[in-house]
């Protein structure tokens, strides 16, 4: 069964996105206030616990099962000798993911978190976007629903990461095309591009904005016209995870960027997701306060696959654990105040 | 054994620091060259894998054996209200990290960090230091020891936290004297105190200043005369672990405090540290630059007991699992650039 039937039936799960659950949100919240420490002490981490409390509808929120799903997709701009590596290290890597060699591979690990990689036509890359939209209506709906199948309902958690020759590219387009913003502040050195590179990487943008121009500004049109396959994956399952009452942790620059396009049709479709961290890709902070979000952490990565959301994942769980395993003052027998 | 037998012995350790191996800081550098990211993509997961391996001496650090010391201690100006809770609070979560109740418990469990809660002398609260030495040069001694004592030479890391009331107040003193500084960027409202509180701990802090203002300002003396026994602790085992070359990680504002001494004598102390988190506290961001340290997290924790560090251990076992388990591009068979 596919999640989204229709561009319609896509359009209509972004225009009626689930709440969090009030009840398990004020409960976890009582809690927090009786466990022994001082009210507030432990900041982010309480935040946690009750946004989690509130997605998963219950007061002990937990992970028995958190899944990294990280999609990977090849780009037709990657003519335009936009990024630092060739088009086939999108294969190569994805074969890395599959072997147990990459960052993804240990950091998923060791958050206790499953992997599953998902490998989109990358032997049929996306149409080079500063000439026609980077996808058909179907491949796009086709990419969406791939993402969405990534989410089982019995997931705690999902973590969206990406792997893509020439994404962060893409990602640029689908922020400056959704915002309307300039386009110089969403374009950065992706894997490591020189300045003549950045200059081809904002060339490339204003002609994809340029030939859209007068194209639909909607979500699913932006995705299509100048996102990717594992862009609108990432997307899909996003929405698909809203739907289910799954939390989100996002990861870079790009897996935010696939939220992009739907922001700009329903602002409220980051409220299930928490930011794993903020990239060393210079767009990356304006777009998570674009999306209302605030991340987790800074350690100045900026490789993708899911990396920096993995890492965060390390977090989560301390959260969850303070939360859940603490006794509270009535059971310690500590006094919680002067 | 004792680590320190005497004042002098102490001193000419803090005198003679190990330096990490060169060698196996390069070797580790070497390596995360060769693995299958853009070069730096991995941020401060990398310079924490080169840090480890310095310290660890080994081109692939690892954490067999990591554990979180606790030290608790009582404080004699407590009698001037400096603290929103009383002083009966300290035995009481003592008892609840041995019962296994505490933000600790559930956080270095969840970090894999065995737990040791050394509480001393708590029936005997160190003197009011706006009077006298907080501390005998005897008493000084022994919680540099008990500290020293925490430190077995197999550990791979300790995290060093505490547990006393009214310790922010001595831990702002040991600022303000080690650095020559004003009191009031030193003083914040620790586990939540008023505004009228935050008055008597700078009054506190001012008239200790005072007091022992013609005494040595050595780092023993300023330790003895305004820290505690949970302090000094921390300090002997910093010290204890730089001679095993131990890595230590640092929690929020107290821990970091007991170094601050230190480093007035020797400003390499903290070259064996890592900074956990910075606090919500406000002196801590200027004591970790002080430190020459950069936090891992800032999560706007304030519960102090380690529960930032054992955050933070999460982190650096993200990093050595990347740098010891990823594949290298020749592994791989993955191109490096284009």
């Amino acid at each position: 069964m596919t999640a989204f039937a229709s561009i319609a039936d896509f359009e209509a799960a972004l225009a009626d996105l689930r709440q969090p659950d009030a009840a398990a949100r004020a409960a976890a919240a009582a809690r927090q206030s009786e466990l022994t420490k001082p009210a507030g002490s432990l900041g982010r981490l309480e935040e946690i616990a009750i946004f989690f409390a509130g997605w998963q509808r219950r007061e002990r929120p937990r992970i028995d099962r958190g899944r990294a799903a990280i999609f990977a997709g090849n780009h037709g701009i990657v003519a335009h000798g936009i990024s630092a590596f060739p088009p086939s290290v999108t294969a190569q890597m994805v074969a890395n993911f599959q072997a147990g060699g990459a960052a993804i591979n240990a950091l998923s690990s060791a958050a206790g978190l499953e992997l599953t990689v998902i490998a989109l036509d990358l032997d049929r890359p996306t149409a080079d976007f500063t000439r026609a939209p980077a996808m058909t209506a179907t491949e796009c709906l086709d990419a969406l629903n791939a993402g969405a199948a990534a989410v089982e309902p019995d997931l705690d958690l999902i973590l969206l990461g990406e792997m893509g020759i020439g994404n962060t590219t893409a990602a640029a387009a689908l922020c400056a095309r959704a915002f309307n913003g300039g386009v110089t502040r969403w374009v950065g050195p992706g894997t490591g591009i020189d300045d003549l590179g950045i200059a081809r990487k904002i060339a490339v943008v204003e002609r994809a904005l340029a030939v859209h121009a007068y194209a639909a500004h909607s979500a699913f049109e932006t995705l299509r016209r100048v996102g990717g396959r594992e862009i609108a994956a990432m997307a899909g399952a996003a929405l698909r995870a809203r739907q289910l009452g799954i939390p989100v942790l996002l990861d870079g620059f790009i897996s935010c960027a696939a939220l992009a396009p739907l922001a700009a049709d329903n602002p409220d479709i980051a409220a299930h997701c928490l930011a794993g961290h903020c990239s060393a890709e210079p767009g990356h902070a304006a777009l998570l306060a674009k999306l209302g979000l605030s991340p987790l952490l800074t350690l100045d990565m900026r490789l993708g696959e899911g990396s920096g959301a993995a890492v965060a994942a390390g977090v989560i769980r301390a959260a969850l654990a303070a939360h859940g395993e603490m006794a509270t003052f009535a059971e310690a027998a500590v006094s919680a105040s002067l």
